[in-house]
């Protein structure tokens, strides 16, 4: 087997929820990961920590990216602005995988404890990148507070829609339409 | 020793407290938080599963409280309304323990990793339990999980400014007043 193989990384997410969603997360190992996609042990550890990570990869710059995004928004947008903007501009990239592969990827999730909660922390580090941006950007504490909060919120909300759908509608049609929802909501005209 | 021991729970939960911040959440003990109140680790089990739920005690009754609050609310309110109303109601009891405890009971979560994930999946739960809340009462799916992340929101930012303040001011004046701020960022005139 030559060392170099071509896709390995998607091909292991992608045997990696298919196994995920036949025996459970807790029941699936990484060799038998690995034997599903064709591939050695070896080049497993050499895309992933463990197998919790296949379903979180990447994330981990995201906190980085929005900084930057934020750093380099214009100084006159206001926060709702700068969220909105941000979040389709994450958007295209960020759902590379497909529709699909972030449905069985929620699923997984939803269905084991752990993976709930290293989803709830990825939020809240979300959360504080964002609020760490607006504070970065002029803005006081307290509204850089709730602005994180609701990025976060149309962020996950809108994502959920988008994968819940039965259409093709992009992303930043749920981001958008959830933030006129949110303000309904918060109006106190619902 | 007597097996009846006045005001066990509140000893417990002062002792427990005082040892978090002095050799820190980690490393302190049951047997030595038992030493410090002058009560038995028999006591001590009595009321607490161990010394983690000593920060988080009662609050597994929090998400009945609040289906039984949005159930009993006048079918005419708004969402809006039940959550200002719900989060008033519920404010006064929740905080008997008073400011100096709830300010230094924050100290210690953030302190540890663990206790702040503990502390994010409580929000998540409560969260949970005030969409199912809302979907009970009626509400559409969407403005019941939106209504769901404000109230969580407002609930937990309007506490760490109640808990900021070099005043007095009740709980449900920074309720008000962060529902405010939160109307002035999603209407996108911060």
């Amino acid at each position: 087997m030559s060392r170099w193989q071509p896709n390995a990384r998607d091909r292991l997410k992608q045997a990696a929820l298919e196994l995920f969603v036949e025996v459970g997360f807790a029941e699936a190992t990484v060799p038998q990961i690995t034997a599903r996609a064709g591939l050695t042990t070896r080049t497993f550890f050499r895309h992933f920590a463990d197998k919790r990570e296949v379903l979180f990869a990447g994330e981990e710059e995201l906190p980085a990216r929005v900084a930057k995004l934020m750093a380099d928004a214009p100084a006159h947008l206001d926060p709702m602005a700068v969220i909105v903007e941000g979040l389709n501009s994450v958007a295209d990239t960020l759902f590379a995988g497909g529709r699909d592969f972030m449905r069985t990827r929620r699923a997984v999730i939803q269905s084991d404890e752990g993976l709930r909660e290293r989803e709830l922390r990825k939020l809240s580090t979300l959360s504080d990148a964002i609020r760490q941006g607006f504070v970065d950007r002029g803005v006081d504490e307290l509204t850089a507070v709730l602005s994180a909060q609701v990025a976060v919120t149309i962020f996950s909300v809108g994502i959920g829609r988008w994968l819940d759908q039965d259409g093709d509608l992009p992303l930043t049609h749920f981001v958008r339409d959830t933030l006129d929802a949110l303000r309904s909501v918060t109006a106190g005209r619902p």
